[in-house]
């Protein structure tokens, strides 16, 4: 049962319809060559003839070798009134240089009536019109067959008319969208089986929302009806209740089925692909989410804990190597020392079992994980601990004082803030003052004036990127701040983190991290 | 099809297996009741022979009227070398005062040898043993068959015979649990099918996790094919990811299927219980929870947006008011005059769509949206953005000036954190400073400290959640931020937004806005 199932992911599309989810086109483009290496067949990355962002991604994500081939471009069907050739929207999907071209018709009577309020015999002329204009233009042309399922129950003989259409245009796929999110499992089985009646075995994909908690359940329940298509996005982001999770949907059909849909080494990339979303878009990852979640393999309970002991398969439903998870155990120091070798071992560092400085630096691991820091994402800031527990690290310098002060003179005015730092560097006593476009470039501007004298390689290391994450917000502005700060120079690019109920604390310490971090590296590595 | 369904709720006590929740006796206890209000039949409170802290709960939950008829206990099955009359665990059952006790045993032989280490044979011996030491003592008994659905995989015959121990002995209902929650739907359908050939029309239940985020689904599917008891915690929490959410499954079973499980009025308070749990339990609110979050039938794009306003079946699967939440239009780049008319509305606004002053407020929204602001989750800013457009917004009090200063003194203590604010307020200045856990905390400290004077409901407010997100990261602390804040009072919970370069500033911005929308609300509405 090795049958290929079509992935398509429309994160960058669907996904930011999210109240909360926004990416710059920086952040589309590397999300796209993410997905394009976890092995996703189609990226929709946006409808170019709604909003000019989504343009401007189309024409960067060109210069990308490697997701130029994979994206898909977004629209509707041409509008009533207008011939393909001069509808806007169409033209923008072919001016987009999409390879290929996915446009969504109405399928349900109601919507026909009171949206478009054009006959339903000119909505079907619309849906014929505009696929095979493009697929006269573009290589491949998906259907969205919009709210499908509620429109089949509304008037299903219409609604199988719609699908004919676009069979009679060529449509590559069509595709049963259930829009709204309401339909039950039981119903949408029993609809694709008289959609298959009525239309054979045309390619047929699925498209779900999550509004009543079945969006996973019906995508695979769709597959293991005939569906070969399966939409849906990066941790079921989207409007509303968010769309189909394909972080749940491809372990489900890979692991339980034996579908194909990526490859095992990409299969374990599952977890990296669903942070690196959270993390570009500054979104709370959900520690409970199935397959990927922090805690998704973790064990608490007395009874699991010694079960799994003795066979993790009594409490869990898949090795989580299989998707780059993996087990926790809520107990202290159980598993901590071999954690760490393993960990350490990631960053080229050996550590021995017995090595005495070992527990250290687990228990300040420990400490710092408590207080609220967290080292993904952060990985210069891991190895500076480590290399400072095992004892090889020299220091560059100390901080004997700073101070940042934001000062408002008026209402209308940005405020203006400016930095004072007090380092001791090889036994000189620097102090020095920086004016910045807020408190922490201040600080960081600052900083470098006191140490690119004694370190003139500062000057080729930039700040990429600067996140700040409020934890247990429920104190306001008293709650804990977490910052991630990402530099590079020419050669490298690595991250740090801080951890202070002060946000200009904490980003002191990524800052400082950061910088230890090039100046041991030009000195060592 | 009115079949009525149970509905037994584990929140406190398989809810509480989260790595992140856990409740103070009295928390449980309010719980409880509420769920009795709700309309949940069996409220499984915790397991007395486990930890202290739950045989405190039992000792509590007696002194209430409402809750006490309604509680569940749950534990084990007799230990394999001990009579239930010598078994603590058993006894700790009977001591809880619970009138219904439910108990779990081992269906998956696997278990029964790498865990229990007995014979098969033995192991139907405690569950026989075991229930019917329980049924003689107490009112209902109910039978969780642990692992089910993966025990009948490796040994159905085997797992058959467990069923049938339980039936023997009396039990009030066996509850078939997907321990692991790796149980796809369609499977489960067909081992449902099989039990019940094998044991006749005896009462199921269904038990399911979440670890292939098909729990929902596969409750309703349970109960469509003749299960009559459902489990599950409220959103769903429980260990690893989770438990079947009970806030999904009612309106499922309810609105889509027609089965009987609270009364209309009940189904109203969803949202209500919802939140409850997450405020006691110190969790937040999942915004894109179906049925309960606040953006479950929110809409932003602007074809969605116009539909809905033509017919909101367009785009919603339910009329949100059937489970007490409610319709929001988002405002977002994508939105115009009908929008903006039709969000004023919420706020208790009329606007006329020939207004002068409306195209002045959009073209200020459309500015600030460039600038990076956001009013979705901070519609108090915009509240005040389109009164102070219209006209009807008097100024509280005026900014001159304001100073904060972060001085970290040596490299181990945390920074110092005051600020300085002047204000204008009635025709007298006010100039006054104050210290803070952050420069934040001390922004808002200050403030309050020359406000309170003036308007003393000030302090009712309080700030409940603060968020910081850097736009286009790509220039480092050069970035532009934004701040959202989330304040309440007694009565209301609300949202403000600032944006500029300056972390400080944002946050001012957005710290003036929630005072003020504050004081505007106390004196107006």
């Amino acid at each position: 049962m090795s049958r290929k199932i079509y992935l398509y992911d429309t994160t960058l599309r669907d996904g930011t319809q999210a109240e909360d989810v926004n990416f710059t086109v920086q952040d589309k483009v590397r999300i796209a060559e993410a997905l394009v290496d976890f092995g996703i067949d189609y990226i929709e990355g946006g409808w170019p003839g709604s909003n000019p962002r989504d343009i401007d991604f189309f024409n960067e994500v060109k210069k990308s070798k490697k997701a130029a081939g994979y994206v898909a471009a977004f629209g509707s069907t041409r509008r009533a009134k207008l011939s393909c050739d001069s509808d806007d929207n169409i033209q923008a999907l072919l001016q987009s240089g999409a390879p290929t071209v996915t446009i969504f018709g109405k399928t349900w009577d109601l919507h026909v009536r009171e949206a478009l309020k054009i006959s339903l015999e000119a909505n079907l002329e619309i849906i014929f019109d505009s696929l095979s204009y493009l697929k006269k233009r573009v290589g491949t042309v998906f259907y969205d067959a919009e709210h499908f399922f509620d429109g089949y129950k509304a008037n299903s003989e219409y609604a199988i008319k719609t699908l004919k259409a676009a069979i009679e245009a060529k449509a590559d796929c069509l595709v049963l969208c259930d829009t709204n999110g309401g339909t039950m499992p039981d119903e949408l089985v029993e609809i694709i089986n008289n959609v298959k009646k009525e239309i054979g075995d045309y390619p047929l994909g699925i498209h779900c929302h999550n509004d009543s908690e079945c969006a996973v359940a019906n995508s695979i329940l769709a597959v293991k009806n005939g569906i070969v298509h399966v939409q849906g996005t990066i941790n079921g982001y989207g409007e509303r209740c968010g769309n189909a999770n394909l972080c749940s949907i491809i372990p489900n059909l890979q692991l339980k089925y034996g579908y194909q849909c990526v490859s095992e080494d990409q299969l374990k990339k599952l977890v990296k692909i669903s942070r690196l979303v959270n993390e570009l878009g500054n979104l709370k990852h959900n520690i409970h989410q199935p397959y990927v979640g922090r805690s998704a393999f973790a064990h608490k309970g007395g009874v699991h804990v010694s079960a799994i002991l003795k066979n993790s398969r009594t409490y869990e439903h898949i090795e989580p190597e299989l998707v780059g998870n993996k087990q926790r155990v809520l107990i202290s120091d159980l598993s901590g020392k071999s954690n760490l070798i393993y960990k350490a071992r990631d960053f080229g560092l050996e550590i021995d079992q017995n090595d005495p400085n070992l527990n250290t630096i687990l228990e300040k691991l420990k400490e710092l994980e408590n207080k609220g820091f967290q080292f993904e994402g952060a990985e210069a800031s891991f190895e500076l601990l480590v290399r400072k527990g095992l004892g090889n690290f020299r220091k560059f310098f100390d901080l004997l004082s700073f101070r940042v002060i934001d000062e408002k003179r008026s209402a209308l005015e940005p405020p203006f803030a400016e930095a004072t730092v007090m380092l001791m560097v090889g036994g000189e006593i620097e102090h020095t003052a920086a004016i910045g476009n807020g408190p922490v470039n201040a600080l960081d501007l600052a900083l470098r004036k006191a140490l690119e004298k004694f370190y003139p390689s500062l000057k080729t290391m930039e700040l990429v990127d600067f996140k700040v994450r409020i934890l247990s917000g429920k104190d306001g502005t008293k709650a804990v701040t977490r910052v991630l700060i990402e530099s590079k120079d020419e050669k490298d690019i690595w991250g740090t983190v801080g951890v202070a109920h002060n946000i200009i604390d904490a980003s002191y310490q990524a800052l400082v991290d950061s910088i230890e971090y090039k100046l041991f590296k030009d000195a060592y590595k």
